[in-house]
């Protein structure tokens, strides 16, 4: 990992972990919401927030707020799908789920909470009102009932049947790359970036998604579990529809490398000094966990 | 009923069966926000930004989409508080709960989406960006982890053990005033209000949603199951904390008038045309359902 993304990552995760006062009145709920929140993770939204934001023209601390919104909906949402009436996991990134450690009551208003906070952030933010409102409808669009909801609605439906290779790239989009697209082109509203560069942002998070899916069904197929922190092959077990169950290993990783061409691509048309873009492209596409 | 607060629900829930364009990938997931959103209720929180608009200088129409937003909060919340893990209702307004429905997946989705939704609806709007933004973080504070949901939490620890007097204070004020303070706050603000009467708003909204709560309270001990749509008796039978049960009947209904006369008070110092809003406290002081 570069030195400016663990820089970026240590910002981002001062900024979470100051962002909720504490208050002794409902302490287990905020030790719910942080608990997931700061759990680690590559925080890779949070990270392409800044850096688009950076490569738009503006500081990467510009960008904190909509980076730890999305930040905020991504772990909202893992803390709901690990549910038991969803994918029901009791380990996340090696850890008790939230709702293992604080029960299922908790789990469920320690999400909803999150989400709520997300937007608070966003709106909260010192940047001109244009750009707050047009980040916290951003966020709506790619976290809501188009976007990262429906694709949690699909996936739920292919634990119950096989999904068709159409449908299963609309999971991919659906459930992975609308919030990678919200953290790009939020990021770059948060630098001032041109309309272009919003759309851009857009398309290069849109691939870059994919190709983050791709590589976990990948790895939930090779992986190791202790770099992972999770069963492996339990897609499979499940009667899951993944790249791999639908297409072969083989072509998987073919479809893993055309989507990282096509993200990098789009960045050397729109973007100056995109070498932290294209490193971080190269290293999810490589990564082990 | 007066008739304007009549046209007032006709014209919300026109706005909110518009909302949502079909889509025939995820058509479950819509059918899931649709059944409760538009499952009738007194549309309270909505009509009251509405109002709350008129008689700060705007239109009611103009409050529309922020009236909309509250009520899909409360809407989630409702789907989200009836899951097993939170209250396990099977019947909500005479009808079978969301999760018992569709499912308690689905159920958590529909809520999820219905949240991003609100605060869509909320940015989307042709207001200046100045009272989106304001109306949207206003609804994102009393939403969550120190508004309602802080509420569910309180009151999710109440069905383990007796809350004392001043904690069922805080739930009533958390959980029931706080999304009406959000609607009236954020129809005054859509209504160009001064802020001498966002204030004022505020005050009203939480003496009037302390009085609702304690009616609610009421109605549980002394109403009737036909016109509430739901069991009677349901909280002195799990132990759980009331009005009622801390405080007796006959001094529950003495807070209910105390705080209805509050509401009303409040009202007279700062508006003009308040009549509307008078009878809307009255209404609900002896409201049977």
């Amino acid at each position: 990992m570069q030195n400016w993304y663990k820089d970026y990552v240590t910002k981002i995760e001062a900024y979470l972990d100051g962002f909720f006062c504490s208050n002794v009145t409902w302490t287990e709920l905020y030790e719910a919401m942080r608990y997931s929140l700061l759990s680690g993770g590559k925080r890779i939204r949070p990270v392409l927030a800044l850096e688009f934001c950076r490569v738009s023209g503006g500081t990467p601390e510009q960008a904190l707020p909509f980076a730890a919104a999305v930040e905020m909906i991504h772990t909202y949402s893992l803390i709901h799908d690990d549910l038991p009436a969803m994918d029901n996991d009791d380990l996340r990134r090696g850890r008790p789920t939230t709702h293992i450690k604080f029960g299922e009551g908790m789990a469920i208003l320690a999400g909803d909470a999150l989400q709520s906070a997300a937007f608070r952030a966003v709106l909260a933010t010192d940047l001109p009102e244009d750009i707050r409102c047009r980040a916290g409808l951003t966020l709506a669009r790619f976290a809501g009932e188009d976007g990262m909801v429906a694709g949690q609605v699909l996936d739920l439906a292919g634990e119950k049947r096989p999904l068709t290779a159409p449908e299963l790239g609309q999971v991919h989009l659906l459930k992975t790359s609308a919030l990678i697209q919200a953290a790009c082109v939020m990021g770059t509203l948060a630098g001032g970036g041109t309309e272009t560069q919003v759309i851009a942002a857009d398309k290069f998070a849109r691939a870059l998604g994919v190709a983050f899916q791709i590589q976990d069904d990948i790895l939930d197929c090779i992986g190791e579990q202790e770099k992972l922190g999770k069963p492996i092959g339990s897609d499979a077990a499940s009667g899951k529809t993944t790249v791999v169950t639908l297409h072969g290993l083989e072509r998987a990783q073919e479809m893993l490398k055309e989507q990282t061409e096509i993200a990098k691509a789009v960045l050397a048309e729109t973007f100056d000094d995109t070498a932290g873009l294209l490193w971080l492209a190269d290293w999810l596409l490589g990564r082990e966990y």
